[in-house]
């Protein structure tokens, strides 16, 4: 350790302190007992929170902590994207492994604060332990609506296109650490078309779009083979493990694109003329007048059930 | 486990939701990607997050999962009222010993759940994994103000009473597992004083009155051993091991009373008639033209410069 760099607890937060800013909406930052931000009139206040574990999110030293900085405020950044939403103040609660802890604190917040300043988001706060125990860090993302409001799960209709906003599968080949959240993209949708529905896919599309039917009143969804995006991961993964690239694409998970529903012509309207930036594929429809659940119309025409593969956090064993 | 217990994340998320509720302030809960809240126009939302980590925190097993949950909620409401602030809605984050989650991940909510109860908080949403790793808790609550607005740690002035709400030291005997949050005591003691500086009691009251000196402007203050109010656990511990019970009480710390500052009058004022529930006793004062820092006039009358003896949660080993 050098000179300039903080022993302790108190040190460390001093130099994190020196980083961080009080400002703009955040009145209070680091160094009272809370922070204490404001935010717009008549905004209703988004949360959401994730933690990430070394050895079962990412494994460190396969992983450098800035990645892992970098990963854990990105996910919580694609959350409030699946809202529509705006991202303002980030708490970062970590419990650093002892005897690396100032490296791993230093390299987490170097992964961390150029995404937040890309994104508009003040690290306002957090709590710093080191124990025995693997890395774990647990960011908590705060943002606002903006006045059309938090878009759901739940507004799936019937009819509706199912569009995602970029290409899927094999994210664990190493895309998984980098994800760019699709906070710019899902706001400027939200601008110009009514989106019924909108998730963010963590789990694998088949999973998350089931999440989308589940909480729209267990509606039913067509899935067509031939134009579900393929990630070139994808291919990669499916050519070390010989499952089908397609499966990669509906079952992998951690793409972190933007699952949505919009009435067809919305579709129609919005692949014609995207806005500036963003991707985007029709990947199937909200079926009118049949099962609920997810179905797969395959290249060969032939219509099968599908059964979402997405990772249980609890039942599963090793990393996700 | 029997029939009716859920197995997986999205059997615990469910069994989660069913006992949380949206509603109130909470226009969104658990089962979309962020939670959605309406604060008090006009309030700023005060945040506060704390992580605790089996071993470090409490011993899973000396500690039942309950009291885990309890105390995880606990000292982020101490947070809030050492704001003065009125706590809203609660995120929880944990990292579940994989062979008995579920059964963690329940004692977690019923210990958590009637504090929240008793304090208005929603259980709002979370974050719920399982790894071969130690239980990891990491709570963050939102509050927001009253119209009074937030109170700092940095509005100590020179001729200042010190006051604390209750008995300090020992609390490592058992009581640091079930601390009594001070929110309505902060409300009720911000309703009819002009408090200057407050705190919550967690590194101890040495420190933590160092806290307020230092963002004070680096004040001085003189605490007066024969009034530190100590607590029957830190007579207890002093006859365990030998340090005097002032010693106990001064650097303990998980004691979660408050400490503020408030003129002298003030002082008379309060102690004469304290609001109905509160307990306060006048410990010290804050220097007019004295140099930085604590002092202790010992029962002797002498008067000794204060090391703060609180926990450095970085370079300190074990539990705290």
């Amino acid at each position: 350790m050098s000179a300039s760099e903080p022993a302790g607890e108190f040190g460390l937060i001093a130099w994190i302190r020196e980083r961080s800013k009080a400002g703009g909406r955040v009145a209070l930052g680091i160094g009272d007992d809370c922070a204490s931000i404001r935010f717009t009139p008549g905004a209703e206040v988004l949360v959401t929170t994730d933690m990430l574990m070394d050895g079962r999110h990412f494994l460190l030293g396969e992983a450098t902590p800035e990645q892992v900085g970098y990963k854990s405020l990105a996910v919580n950044l694609s959350d409030i994207a699946a809202m529509a939403g705006v991202p303002v103040a980030a708490f970062v609660a970590v419990a650093l492994p002892r005897g690396s802890a100032v490296e791993v604190a230093q390299g987490l917040h170097a992964g961390m604060a150029p995404l937040a300043e890309a994104f508009g988001v003040t690290l306002a706060g957090g709590d710093t332990n080191a124990w025995d125990g693997p890395l774990v860090v647990t960011v908590t993302l705060l943002g606002e609506t903006t006045p059309r409001g938090a878009i759901r799960r739940s507004g799936a209709q019937p009819g509706d296109a199912v569009l995602v906003t970029g290409s899927l599968g094999g994210s664990l080949l190493g895309r998984h650490l980098a994800p760019k959240p699709r906070v710019t993209e899902a706001l400027a949708l939200a601008e110009v078309a009514s989106i019924h529905a909108l998730i963010d896919i963590s789990d694998g599309l088949a999973s998350d779009l089931g999440h989308i039917l589940e909480e729209s009143g267990n509606l039913g969804a067509t899935l067509d083979a031939a134009s579900i995006p393929i990630h070139d991961d994808a291919r990669e993964a499916s050519r070390l493990d010989g499952r089908p690239a397609l499966d990669h694409a509906l079952n992998d998970g951690e793409d972190f694109e933007l699952c949505l529903t919009v009435a067809p012509d919305e579709a129609n309207r919005l692949l014609a003329d995207p806005p500036q930036g963003v991707t985007l594929f029709w990947v199937g429809v909200i079926d009118a007048d049949a099962d609920a659940g997810l179905r797969l119309r395959r290249t060969d025409g032939f219509i099968s059930n599908l059964r979402a593969g997405g990772f249980d956090h609890l039942a599963g064993a090793g990393e996700s």
